[in-house]
C-alpha cells in the first residue's frame, strides 16, 4: 500500500520566558518564546517535525495559518512529496488564494516554513541522516530543483547555483571530517539582554570568553549613554573578543548612523538590525556611513527576494538567515547560494525556541557544500530552552558540535509540549507577572 | 458614563466569485473574493466597520489575526481612541509580541488595517462626514500625528508633511466644489480578466470607452502571443484610450523586460506588477528598460517603508495604494504625502470586495488636500459586488461620484453578510465548481 501522510498534528506551545526577562531587547521587552508546533505522520509510522517560532501573543494565529496548509499535505504520497520538495514549496507558497495573505511573507510564509521543514525532517529521518549531511550528500541537481528561481534569476541562475555546488565538491569530504572533529564556530547573545544588571552582564561576558565563543552580542538602542556604559563593561570583561551590537530595528536610518557612530570607540564587530528589516536602501546607507563596523540583518527579512536585494545593493556585510522565517530549507538554500555568489558571510540568527537546533544544520551544510569556509561565519547561540528538545544542540569549546542523529532537530520532548500547551498546560496555570503597563515605558 | 468600545464582532464573509471566473488573472485563476469583516460598537450605540480583503482560502486565518487585536480595543475610551489614532496605530502595529508575526506585513498588518479603518469609520460617522471630507477638514497637525515616522524620516520628515498639507490649503474649498460637481477620474478593469472570451473582451472594452472611463486594463502574463492578440482586440475596440496591462507578479525581472517590450506596439499606458512586489530594485530595472511605458505597483506592497524605497529608487511612475493592505488610513496618509513629495501619481488599487468603496476616499482626500491635482490620477473600478454594500460607490460618466454619507463605506448589508457567511451561509450550500485541478494548468 502506498505510504501517505496520515497525521498533521499542531500544538500551541508557549514558554513563559517573560517572567525572567530572558530575551529582552529594544523592541521585545517581554517575550514569551513560543512554537506553533507541527508533527506530520505517515501511514508507515514515520514522523517529521517543524514549527514556526513566535514571541507569544499571536502564536494561535500562526497555528491557524499552519492549519490552512493541511489539505495540501494530508493524504499525499510520501515518496512523491519528499522526492520533490521544490514542487511542495511551490504549491504551498504559490497557492492561488493563500498567496494573497503574503505573498511569501509574514504568518502564511512562516506556516509554509513549518510544513516544509517538517517534510525535510521526515526526509532526513528516513535517510537516517542529520539534515546538514543529507543536504551535503544530495545531488546538486536535486538541491537546485528545490529552489524557486522565479524572482531570483537576475541575481542567481540555476546554472550558477549548480556551478557553486559542483565547485564545492572539491574538499567536501575533508570538510566533513573537520566539522565532525571541531564543530562549527558560535557566538553568544546570553550576556547581552537589556533586562540584565551590570554584574550579570560582566559575569556572563567573561564566562562567554572563557568558554571559547567567537563573539558576544549586546542589545542596544534604548538609551545611548546606557549603551556606552554597558559596552564599556562588556569590553572590559572580554578584552579584544569581538562584540556585536543589536538594535532590533529600534532606529530610523539617520538615527542609526548617529547612534552607531556614537559607539565607535568600543569597536563593535557588527551592528545588527539598525532599522526596519524592509529597508534595503536604508541598510545600504547605514553601511556606507558606519564602515568599518559591519552591518548585519536577516532574522526578520521575510524572503529570498529581500535577501537578493540586500546583496545587490551591498547593504549588508553579514546575512543572518533564520530557520523558520523564510520558506523553510528550500528558500534558505537559495539564500546560502546567493550569499556565496556575492561573497558575503552567513551568520544565522538563532536563540528563541529551537532556532539553534534547526539553523546549525544550514551553516554546517554551507561550510561543507556551498561556501566551503568558516571564515567570518558563526552561528548565534543562546542558552535558553534547549532542554525541551529531544536532540538539543551541543556546544563544546564555544562551538556547535555537528549533530549525528537523523532529522533537523525540531522535535520537542512530549513532556515539554504537555507542560507548556497554551493556555491549558501547567506552565500557564499561574498567571504571568503583570507587565503590560511597562511595555510603553521601555519602548515596546 | 464614559463611552467605551463594547462590541468587536467579526465574520468570515466569502463570495463564490470563482464560479464565473470574475477576477481571474495570471496568479489568481479562481479567486473567491472575501472579507474578514469587523464591526466595532460603542456603549453609546455608535458603530464602525472595517475589513481585510482576501481571495478565499485563508480568510479564516485573517479573521484570527483580527481577533488577536481585540484586547487592544475593547473596553477602551472611545474619545481617547479616535482623538489619537496615531497612538492606536502604534499600539496595534508595535505590540511587542504580535510584531514578530510581521513586522508590519502580511496577515497581522492587514488585521491592524481592518481595526484602524473601523475606528476611522467610527470617527467619520460621529463627525457626520464621509472619510475624504473628514480628512480634508482635520487640522494638518492631527493628520501628521496619525503617522508613524520612525522609518520614514529619511524620505519625509513631520515638518515636510506639515508643509505639504499647509500649502494644499490654497484652493482647497474650490477643489471640494469641483470634486462634488465632477467626481474623481476612474479606470476600469472589468473588460480585461483572463477568463473572458474575445467577444466579451471586445464588447466590454467598447462599453468602457463609451461609458467615459479614463483607461481600461488588461490582465497579461500567461502567454505572450495571447497577450498580443488580446491587446490587439482591445486596442481596436477603444482606439486611443489608454490601456494599462497587469501581470500580477508573473515574471522575473529580465522576463518582465522582454515581455513588456514585446507588447510595446500596443502602447500600453502602464505595466502593473511586472514582478515580485518586494523587488524594489527589480522594479527600478524594469522601469529603466521599458520607458516610456510606465511602471505601476502597490496592491501587494506591504507597508510605507516599501513605498518609501520604491520612490527613493525611482522604481515606479504610479503608486497603487490599497485601502486594506497597509496599516489602514494612517499608513496610507504617509504614502500619499511621500508620493506628493516625490512627484509621483497615486492611482489606487480597487476591485475585490469593497476596495472601491474605501479607497475612493483616499484619492479624493489626496486631490483636495495633499497633491491638489487629478493629473495622471485615476481610481481603479471593477463592477463586482457593490450591491452588497450599504453605501455602494456611484460611477457617473466614468468617474467616481464623491460620497456624502458619513463613514468610510465599509459597511456590508446585513442580508449579504448572512447569505455569504462561510461556510454556513446559503451561498455556500452548493459546493463550488471543481477547480483545483485546473490551477496547475493555467499557472495558479
Amino acid at each position: 500500500m502506498t505510504n501517505r501522510i496520515t497525521g498533521f498534528h499542531t500544538a500551541d506551545v508557549r514558554f513563559p520566558t517573560s517572567r525572567h526577562r530572558d530575551g529582552s531587547d529594544a523592541l521585545n521587552p517581554f517575550p514569551d518564546y513560543s512554537a506553533a508546533y507541527l508533527q506530520v505522520e505517515t501511514s508507515d509510522g514515520d514522523r517529521g517535525y517543524g514549527f514556526a517560532f513566535t514571541v507569544g501573543r499571536g502564536n494561535d494565529v500562526q497555528l491557524a495559518a499552519i492549519e490552512a496548509l493541511r489539505p495540501m499535505v494530508v493524504g499525499r504520497d510520501v515518496e512523491e512529496l519528499i522526492s520533490d520538495l521544490g514542487a511542495v514549496s511551490a504549491s504551498l507558497v504559490g497557492d492561488s488564494q493563500l498567496r494573497w495573505l503574503g505573498p511569501a511573507k509574514g504568518v502564511i510564509h512562516m506556516a509554509a516554513s513549518a510544513v516544509l521543514n517538517s517534510l525535510w525532517d521526515l526526509k532526513a529521518r528516513r535517510a537516517g541522516l542529520p539534515l546538514w549531511r543529507l543536504l551535503a550528500e544530495l545531488p546538486a541537481a536535486e538541491l537546485v530543483k528545490a529552489i524557486d528561481f522565479r524572482y531570483l534569476r537576475d541575481a542567481l541562475t540555476p546554472a550558477e547555483a549548480l556551478d557553486i555546488l559542483e565547485r564545492a565538491k572539491d574538499g567536501k569530504s575533508e570538510r566533513i571530517g573537520t566539522l565532525l572533529a571541531n564543530g562549527f564556530p558560535a557566538y553568544t547573545t546570553t550576556p547581552g539582554w537589556l533586562g540584565y544588571d551590570d554584574e550579570k552582564l560582566a559575569r556572563l561576558s567573561a564566562e562567554a570568553k572563557r568558554d571559547g565563543f567567537g563573539m558576544i552580542k549586546l542589545k542596544v538602542g534604548l538609551d545611548l549613554d546606557e549603551d556606552r556604559r554597558r559596552l564599556g563593561i562588556a569590553r572590559a570583561a572580554v578584552g579584544d573578543l569581538p562584540i556585536g551590537i543589536d538594535a532590533n530595528q529600534a532606529w530610523g536610518v539617520d538615527e542609526a548612523i548617529e547612534w552607531v557612530n556614537g559607539l565607535r570607540e568600543y569597536e563593535p564587530y557588527w551592528i545588527e538590525e539598525p532599522t526596519s528589516p524592509d529597508d534595503i536602501l536604508g541598510h545600504a546607507a547605514v553601511r556606507r556611513a558606519v564602515s568599518p563596523i559591519r552591518v548585519a540583518t536577516g532574522e526578520h527579512v521575510h524572503n529570498a527576494v529581500m535577501f537578493k536585494q540586500l546583496l545587490q545593493a551591498q547593504a549588508v556585510d553579514v546575512v543572518q538567515i533564520d530557520a523558520c522565517r523564510v520558506g523553510g530549507v528550500n528558500e534558505n538554500l537559495a539564500i546560502l547560494l546567493m550569499a556565496t555568489k556575492f561573497g558575503v558571510a552567513v551568520c544565522p540568527h538563532a536563540g528563541g525556541v529551537g532556532l539553534c537546533e534547526l539553523v546549525q544544520h544550514l551553516s554546517m551544510f554551507d561550510y561543507v557544500a556551498v561556501s566551503g569556509t568558516t571564515e567570518g561565519r558563526m552561528v548565534e547561540y543562546v542558552d535558553h530552552l534547549h532542554e525541551h528538545f529531544v536532540d538539543p544542540v551541543v556546544i563544546r569549546d564555544g562551538r556547535y558540535v555537528a549533530p549525528t542523529t537523523p532529522g533537523i532537530g525540531a522535535q520537542l520532548r512530549p513532556e515539554s509540549v504537555a507542560e507548556h500547551l497554551y493556555p491549558s498546560g501547567p506552565a500557564w496555570a499561574s498567571p504571568p507577572v503583570a507587565r503590560e503597563g511597562f511595555d510603553a515605558l521601555i519602548g515596546g
